[in-house]
């Protein structure tokens, strides 16, 4: 049996056990674990400084750096989350609409944990904790597969966060981790159906796509956002270049900043040049299409390949078009399916927005960069939907459980 | 571009108009394809009977050929269900929990249709009417994959759908058929995520496997059950063999009978032979272990494999147990995730069976053969989903259903 096999077993059976403990014993086990972690700050960052030296002898970028380093501010931070986590609201244990039947049975929709759930993520250290955090709450086994970056820190972190748990009186299979950063490990993974209710995948594209393509154990996609802003015939425009500055530039590497514009053509000559003054604050590169390019000659043309890009960067295409038809159509045929704004004072064309664009959030006069669990009020965050199944948009905790029926019977049968 | 992925554009244009319909045109549209099928009753019937005429060439047994076959009391049947589903609630449109946010954000949860959905089913053409019933009410665009051998069958059913659809003025993409019977085309619909949200299989469970296997599209693995019932040592004996002759019995190929007992040793003795008295009247094979063996010579020796095995036939398998922690651990090792039932005079064992089980269904003293849409009051249902992520359990018009978040701004930018 591979170590990959034993983690499931072992992970499979914490998870029955913490799917009937009560939410005073995770909230406990979750204020122990952020304690251990400020306990065991010394050692966390001698094993964040072991992968702090790796890093920089392959010439790592210093923003990826600076990512992998966990300062003692940083591990505050990290405890700080799990005191957070603390006070959400239970998300287990609530049965809806029980309702009886004409034959007396009585079914009602509990609330439960998902099970065992996978997370696969990139190199900051810090979202170890996190994914703890959330997992705990919601009553579930996690397994991580952190970036090998930051091996030695995840190794670490994890060490602690599940020693804590045992004196917590939680099995400490609760938080594993896996240690060896053979990419294989992570093919056999996505193929333990038997053992992982679902995978979630957080970090760039190319690992979200891999794990999409190769997966049969269930995943929710995250991530990818090319987000558009519509500015129509009747928007007011300092509110629309308020909001484009701040969902371009707010953050640029974040799946909720903005990378497209679609513009009205009546607006086109008097709006584009007031936009491009404002976004050059930014020194931000304006790629637009024939008739953005006339309206002001600091616009670049753009390509084809330009109306799909999430640039993640200081860069923005701009598409004018005719009617709110045609930005509709374009939106739906470019979007990722994450978060798209449309700034109007026209009723009918919000209304229109709001109705016809398919994507995780629709909105009317504010910015893309709302769509965030915490923005949205949730408390928490485990990534941001993009597809339509399970969860969709920013999930908080709810998007770690499932429902079980439970029925009530006193001898049915079926005719 | 290949045919599939035109039929894919096609299905997501349809989705878009759909998207956008109120209830009175798609039930309108309902109305008129039950209508439709009555009236071209006789073309169904002729294309039908190529189906059955091959079929008897390739020998196929009679109760294959008895699914296969169109009666008019079938046809009639496919129409009466399309009129049902006519008078389900609309699950498309509420919003939920619009909330205001500090900043002045309105947030509100929209339900909306998935988009394009794909059915991936076996032999029985009434299976074509019903998921097009189901994704029309739900305002999804459908493309349907049926068996080779009804190919004739459903080929005349989608085209009088589809031609009275466009009578209706709605897309008759919204229903599609791969006429091509080529399997090839199943492995490219799987990997179609640009074009579809969301891949049910119906059918057998090599079917399923091979897409949960197979596909990178978002799948609902529906169907197997190896459904338990577990009769502890203070249940109502005649209860007891009432509610398992009826889970095993009433209906011997469906997902929801009872396929394995689980039985306190301290009743062994008196109730099996009882119990085996009452199985025997349909003959039904009750393989056990030794206690069982011990306790009723009728009991043939179970190896490990049956305990794990959905026999769909006149079998089960009886495995003896010396306390509820016992029962809970064997049935969650083995069970599908489908239903599990526990026949109970104690409070406290139903209380910890209903928590402790993990399956989409847990009963006390009921049938396990109630999990079903029309039997759990949703009026429809496309399947019974055994995965946790989307829907658990017997799937109505809202497992087709998704959310997307609508926000109603003034101006907000984040800060």
């Amino acid at each position: 049996m591979g170590t990959l096999t034993q983690m499931g077993i072992n992970a499979k059976e914490a998870a029955a056990q913490l799917a009937v403990t009560g939410v005073n014993e995770r909230n406990a086990a979750l204020k122990a674990a952020a304690q251990a972690l400020l306990d065991n700050r010394e050692l966390i960052k001698n094993a964040n400084q072991k992968d702090i030296d790796e890093a920089k002898k392959n010439n790592m970028k210093p923003a990826l750096l600076d990512r992998l380093t966990l300062t003692d501010a940083r591990i505050d931070g990290m405890a700080e989350g799990l005191f957070q986590i603390v006070q959400l609201d239970d998300p287990i244990g609530e049965i809806e609409s029980m309702k009886q039947r004409p034959n007396g049975l009585m079914i009602g929709k509990k609330r439960v944990p998902l099970g065992v759930v996978a997370i696969i993520y990139e190199s900051r250290p810090n979202v170890t904790a996190d994914a703890f955090g959330l997992t705990l709450k919601s009553g579930n086994a996690v397994i991580l597969r952190g970036g090998s970056d930051a091996i030695n820190s995840n190794m670490a972190i994890v060490s602690v966060l599940s020693e804590s748990l045992k004196k917590s009186g939680i099995n400490p299979c609760a938080v594993q981790l896996i240690t060896d950063t053979d990419r294989a490990l992570v093919t056999e993974l996505m193929h333990m159906n038997e053992y992982v209710d679902v995978i979630i995948p957080r970090g760039g594209a190319g690992l979200i796509q891999n794990v999409v393509n190769n997966s049969t154990v269930p995943v929710i996609e995250t991530g990818t956002g090319n987000c558009h802003i519509y500015v129509d015939e009747t928007a007011d425009f300092d509110m629309a270049k308020n909001i484009i500055f701040n969902a371009k530039t707010q953050r640029i590497g974040v799946c909720n900043a903005c990378e497209s514009l679609v513009i009205h053509k009546d607006i086109a000559k008097e709006f584009i040049p007031q936009l491009v003054d404002c976004l050059q604050q930014k020194s931000v590169e304006v790629r637009g299409d024939e008739c953005a390019l006339e309206a002001d000659n600091r616009v670049v043309a753009a390509t084809e390949e330009d109306w799909g890009t999430e640039y993640l960067d200081y860069i923005i295409s701009l598409k004018t078009v005719s009617s709110i038809d045609e930005a509709v159509a374009h939106i739906n045929k470019y979007n990722t399916g994450h978060s798209e704004a449309i700034i109007t004072q026209n009723y009918a064309h919000a209304q229109q927005f709001l109705n016809e664009i398919d994507a995780a959030a629709v909105y009317v006069n504010a910015s893309t960069r709302f769509t965030d669990g915490f923005e949205f009020g949730f408390g928490a965050e485990i990534g941001i939907s993009t597809q339509k199944i399970h969860a969709r948009g920013p999930m908080g905790l709810e998007a770690l459980t499932t429902i079980k029926y439970v029925i009530y019977g006193n001898g049915q049968i079926r005719e």
